[in-house]
């Protein structure tokens, strides 16, 4: 969609792209959360461009931010496993693949004109030494590989490293690091805030355009939040990181003001996929839409998101425009959603008390297998129907209207698709966060098994 | 709660209440409809004061409005029916009764104090002459007395008048009263909007306070909207209806501008009742709210609300408080909501394809038949869930705590409580919209069948 820019400045802009993990679209105030209790994401979408109908390409972490930072589908960046059909996959400590050497990252490119690119925050394309930030275009980083799962005994799995640049600092739930399984307390989201504005500063005074990635994950289970916001919200430490992200976004953008290089930053804020619903009071909110994490209803790929840019996005403007495409699961084009697979999770899953679409029950549609709809894809108004509750009619003539536009884009996307090697197909306990670099500097080097790899299994 | 009065003025406010019909809590841009396409109430959110947190007294028209013009509940005010256990009773054309007697409504206290009072739109407390508004407290009136339904043959069935004051002037889906069926077009919207800018002015020239009782029914299903917004909306036809309500807010809210009055006016916007999801296509949205109309979950029963008036409210402030009263059915104290008795609708309605939460699925919630839970009630905590999807463990001390609060307010309600003597109980053909007065002049008067009252049925 267009951004509607005006005349562009002489120097480059700085680029700050803020991405939640699993923040529902529903999770702001502007987006109908009902406790609005994000005023500063709120003020950040009356001062600049909201969108409503923005989708990730992958409704969980690892491939969504695989294509964010490559500008490719993950069916096509290598971030998707072909052992078995449709599953999503992700880099766990157990992972042996992550991002492809071919790929170029956003970072990358940015250097080449200037930038200082700096990641604080979750990486997720693989923990390995080949896989991690500055090996793949940063300059800097501060945070952890994988997700914060935990606390383990290091013994059968170690607990996840945080890096400083390119070598490890501590592990979470160790140390400075601790995340309090029972409060849900940690300072975690305010070491990301000071070291963002910091390394903001420094860029600001050397006059170099910079990138930063800003990629805290409090909001992605065990949630956690420090102390000043334990028990602020009426959503429970759900909530409570919620409005410590808020908080963060909102002293980010005041240091941008502060610091008068605002009219010369782009900012863009998103999430990398829905709601994990699965987690009940520790997941957010996917506001009208149905399911969330992990499927691609709308639940699981429409994000909240806020472009902010003073002087060259104009005030107040909401942007409806979107397509969504997932390698042969669903098609969006204008408001027809064509699925041609369905599923929510599996039977399995489903009959041992996870749910990824809880209260929800669309008839053919959350089913808990595979649903092939190829050959009479299931298709949706979203204006009419954002829900995705009524199938339009198979026999109507909106169905074979809307079919006859989107049946050609989707036999376009096969006849060009290059997939790439998949990445995410093997796993070995070996290669778990045993030694990583610098471990040895801080007393942190463990031992691990010997490399025994398999196949890694995909539930859903 | 309270709406942060400053000082107030000298004259008397004038009150307009802009009340809609069937809109749901999450139809508009302010509260996360993804098209938002309602940049003028969203505007007058950002002037005034946004309620997240406001309940009807009842999920249903009749009953809504009765509570809402007595300031008593519907049990007390006698707009119930004792002809089964906790349904929704309202006035169709067939009912014998409506607003008693004995309730003083709002116009009847303000013309005490000097106010002018004017209904635009639908009444439904009754349409049987002792019932009108002109009978009720109000000076003027133009609109109808039941719900737009039809169009009927005026054999079996009379089609519902439209009053101009105490006179019918003609009748729904004849002459300009035209709804069309097949494509929803209809000038009614924009009779109303011209209606109340008149009586406003008018008014305004003769510096008489007046009170505005703003009602169109254009959301209500069969839906409909002028022809410039017909085909507008990405929604369809309802959102053409709540594009053309919003348009004529703004307008009002102009009006009042231009004539120098809106610091001198208190406007209040909400909805009568959550968003119809039988009505399927032609019913809004409830956001992220468990079912719809007729239940006493959240979609029933949360409104949208908005306060604006310059200069005594505070611009873009946001009201977090609320109680929730339904008699006997469910009962809400700060965030926790306790319900005691639960169903959506029967297992008849339900198996002939009527659903009161289409795609949605509660277990023990969103039952068919009624379910008695007094003894031990579901209890949800609102912030944590508004969604009503997981209700606290029985044996948790956040039950048994959230019950302590709870049971007082219930057994004192219960104790003070003196029912009114139900209205809504008799129905006969023979006091169907016939004859309306007035109906001579203009050669409408139509010939009905004799008396044969009956027992209503109230199916939900
Ligand atoms: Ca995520
Ligand atoms: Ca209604």
């Amino acid at each position: 969609c267009s951004l509607a820019l005006k005349s562009p400045n002489e120097s480059l802009p700085n680029i700050i792209i803020m991405l939640m993990d699993d923040m529902g679209w529903g999770d702001l105030g502007v987006f109908g959360q009902p406790s609005k209790e994000t005023p500063n994401l709120d003020a950040m979408a009356a001062q600049g461009m909201l969108f409503p109908n923005f989708y990730t390409a992958n409704p969980l972490c690892s491939p969504s931010r695989a294509a964010l930072l490559t500008g490719r589908l993950p069916v096509r960046n290598g971030f998707y496993t072909t052992n078995a059909h449709a599953r999503n996959a992700y880099t766990p400590q157990e992972i042996v693949g992550g991002i492809s050497k071919d790929e170029i990252l956003l970072p990358k490119l940015l250097k080449e004109k200037g930038y200082t690119s700096k990641l604080v925050g979750k990486w997720h394309l693989g923990h390995r030494p080949e896989h991690l930030p500055l090996n793949n275009g940063f300059d800097e980083w501060l945070g952890s590989p994988n997700c914060h799962f935990g606390p383990y005994n290091n013994i059968g799995r170690p607990n996840i490293p945080i890096y400083f640049n390119s070598e490890m600092v501590g592990r979470y739930y160790e140390d400075e690091f601790v995340i309090d399984g029972k409060t849900g307390e940690s300072n975690i989201t305010m070491m990301y805030l000071n070291e963002s504005m910091e390394f903001i500063l420094r860029q600001s005074k050397a006059h170099r355009p910079f990138f930063l990635y800003y990629a805290p994950d409090a909001t992605h289970a065990p949630v956690y939040a420090s102390k000043k916001f334990l028990g602020k919200s009426q959503r429970g430490v759900y909530g409570d990181a919620v409005m410590e992200l808020d908080y963060s976004v909102g002293v980010i953008l005041s240091w941008l003001k502060q610091l008068g290089i605002d009219q010369n930053t782009f900012v863009f804020f998103t999430s990398d996929n829905g709601a994990a619903l699965y987690a009940a009071k520790e997941g957010g909110s996917n506001g009208p839409f149905l399911c969330g994490k992990e499927t691609t209803f709308e639940g699981g790929m429409r994000e909240p998101a806020i472009a902010w840019w003073p002087g060259q996005i104009e005030e107040g403007t909401v942007s409806i425009s979107s397509h969504l495409r997932n390698e042969l699961m669903a098609v969006r084009l204008g408001l027809y959603k064509a699925h041609y697979w369905t599923w929510s999770n599996s039977w399995q899953e489903f009959n041992s008390g996870i749910n990824f679409c809880p209260g929800q029950e669309v008839i053919n549609v959350t089913t808990h297998e595979q649903r092939d709809h190829t050959l009479q894809p299931l298709i949706f108004h979203l204006g009419k129907d954002p829900g995705e509750k009524y199938p339009i009619r198979v026999l109507s003539s909106e169905y074979r209207d809307a079919l006859k536009s989107i049946s050609p884009i989707v036999e376009q996307h096969q006849k060009t698709l290059v997939p790439g090697a998949p990445q995410l197909n093997m796993c070995d306990l070996a290669v778990m966060n045993w030694a990583p670099p610098g471990c040895d500097k801080i007393g942190k080097c463990l031992k691990g098994p010997q490399s025994a790899p398999w196949k890694c299994e995909w539930p859903h």
